[in-house]
């Protein structure tokens, strides 16, 4: 079906080329479809990799190889496929992975380990290996393309192309970060994995690298939401080619360091952010806030609780200040939490104070803010200095409409 | 607003009376409506009292009390409010309780704490003192009313009057259960908490009266989810008033016993099933076995995951055979679990066989079966023995509406 564009939906924005990074596009054909859905992206000699991956236990192969070329630290190449997830297809799915490997690293003359592959699209086929072999080869030899050819081509159900850059200074050398990134919850049959890709030209070691993406996915990719259900598939993947010339990050203390991990932190949050702006059904963007709670990881499983109630983001897309929802959110988090020092605020105007509702509480501005797009919601749970921010979109109609009205 | 009668509803079934039990109704008028809405039990001297109570920490007074005087064991009477849940209220909610509490334990010539309250409905507003007592005084002065009446003014948003009963042969003796429940899901302003009470003639010692509503729950009402969001003030509490003359029942060794637990098992099952079947814009009941698991416990959490999963619902309500979302669920429930020796089937009908879906599938009698109002799902993990069953509802439009389209 062809869906709308997203309403919180943001442009693609000007994307500078990276040293090192070099972006084709090809038809695959995986569906009887007329686009281009097989992504390579060539990667320098020397180009470091870091990754992080679904904690689903029922995840695809593709995962479960990255998962080893990780350990390695280093990629030539990137190769995704939409249209099929290659997921719950055996032995005959690790082939195709393995051909594909095969067939760009023979290209590349680098090793199969160095290749990346990543699948999204309708699980339990085989990924046709004829077609892969095709759209490779197609991929090879193809003209470069731009940033946001290769955001539209891994996309599968997104309605809009998702892509966001920053930079940083490390010693006298200027830095770019680009990321581009899919998914818009889950829908089947694409499960609407999750993937998404960062390219830097710095010179970064990849155990640097990897705790830079770790620590990012924490606070970005781990704390946003759109239907509490986990893809199999979700992956996100960071290269650094070492083309700025800079002097390599090590580890914490280079000099430089912490202002790449802070744009690490910028271009994951960016990338997160527009996942949930294309949540199915999505008409608000909601940022929960939470403070006070006995440690930062208790105030994100508090605050993921509150993202994934239902009742709560029914409660949002409605336009109702419902406080009493959050508590009920609050309770069912499993932290540590005490309903007599809860205080809850919609758009910054406080709702409830320690347990119970204001006096004076005013409704007319909340509902104000409340009918715009961008909400914000804060609780304060009275107990300590943890505190997380997380983000999600309400749950609407166009929910129900996608994943139930139409047959997969 | 109005809310038309569940499509899933049951008749109210014949309940024949309960030695030691006497049911009343009477308007306080919690809210400004015209029905009964306070629901009182007067139970016989020497009834025993079990109760379970929901794991949200930001918990209702009548809860915390609840807790204590289950502690007891013993309970001579049961108030239930309906139209303010005196939830987050603070001491005034607290004094509320404690003045009902009084004027029932007066009325009764017997201790405060042998008088059970529950209340549901609004928040944030301290159950109004001066409305409960004239209702409390209505009710002790009542015609006796029949279970019907009972199970209509515990109601607040439910679309059908909830009973079930059963009976069980103790030595010569046969015992007869009745219950009444409410809850349907969770709709603000009253949070659909669940409220039910098993009322028995039979003699039953207070400690096996709990053990056999534990391990009932626990296979019940902890098997049932309408939209994974829980309650503040959700309540079972079990009375037996011993009438019915058999000898007592102390342990599970008591002759009987294995009886009276079944029984026990059977009226909660059927209550926890009417809580379902009046889920939010429910059009289908959905049963999920999960075998093969590591233990009973990990079945059990991986049906939850399943029935939890917005994607797996809405499938179920578009009448997609999906198994890729429910091996997602299971990926996700955090269970031991192999996606390569995952079974998935509807209806009975294997869909997906060891991961792989099955060469041979015939989709046909699968959509027929998921056409109907009574899903089947079964999903064998493939590990161990573990077992379990929940139900859940399906997610629909309906639920959107009744959550997002009104305000409270």
């Amino acid at each position: 079906m062809d869906l709308e564009t997203s309403p919180l939906a943001l442009p693609f924005p000007e994307m500078p080329a990276i040293d090192g990074v070099t972006l084709r596009v090809a038809r695959a054909r995986y569906k009887n479809w007329d686009r281009c859905d097989l992504t390579y992206a060539e990667l320098a000699e020397g180009t470091s990799l870091a990754g992080v991956f679904t904690k689903n236990v029922c995840c695809s192969t593709e995962v479960e190889m990255g998962r080893e070329q990780v350990k390695l630290g280093r990629a030539r190449a990137l190769i995704v496929n939409a249209g099929n997830s290659n997921a719950f297809t055996g032995y005959r799915g690790r082939e195709a992975v393995e051909q594909i490997m095969a067939q760009v690293a023979n290209h590349l003359d680098c090793q199969p380990s160095d290749v990346l592959v990543s699948s999204t699209g309708v699980i339990g086929v085989p990924l046709p290996k004829d077609k892969a072999q095709a759209g490779v080869e197609a991929a090879l030899t193809a003209e470069p393309c731009s940033w946001q050819d290769a955001a539209d081509t891994i996309g599968t159900t997104d309605t809009f192309a998702k892509g966001a850059t920053t930079s940083a200074m490390i010693g006298d050398t200027r830095v770019t970060l680009n990321g581009i990134i899919k998914g818009s919850g889950m829908i089947a049959p694409d499960m609407a994995t999750m993937l998404g890709y960062i390219f830097t030209d710095a010179a970064v070691e990849p155990a640097f690298l990897q705790a830079c993406l770790s620590a990012a996915s924490e606070q970005t990719y781990n704390c946003i939401t759109v239907d509490s259900d986990t893809s199999t598939s979700d992956t996100v993947l960071a290269f650094a080619t070492g083309k700025a010339g800079n002097a390599p990050l090590v580890n914490a203390d280079s000099p430089g360091a912490d202002a790449f991990m802070a744009a690490m932190l910028d271009i994951c949050r960016q990338l997160a952010h527009l996942v949930v702006r294309d949540g199915e059904g999505a008409q608000k963007f909601i940022s929960i806030s939470v403070t006070g709670a006995k440690s930062d990881e208790s105030a994100r499983r508090i605050g993921i609780a509150i993202a994934n109630s239902p009742l709560v983001k029914t409660a949002i897309a409605g336009g109702d200040a419902n406080w009493g929802r959050v508590v009920m959110a609050v309770g069912k988090a499993g932290e540590p939490a005490d309903r007599d020092k809860l205080s809850i605020a919609f758009g910054g105007i406080w709702a409830a104070k320690d347990g119970l509702p204001l006096a004076d509480y005013d409704e007319a501005p909340v509902a104000k803010h409340l009918a715009g797009e961008e909400i914000d919601v804060t609780v304060d749970i009275g107990l300590g200095d943890g505190k997380a921010t997380v983000w999600t979109c309400d749950l609407t109609h166009g929910y129900i409409s996608i994943n139930a009205d139409y047959r997969s």
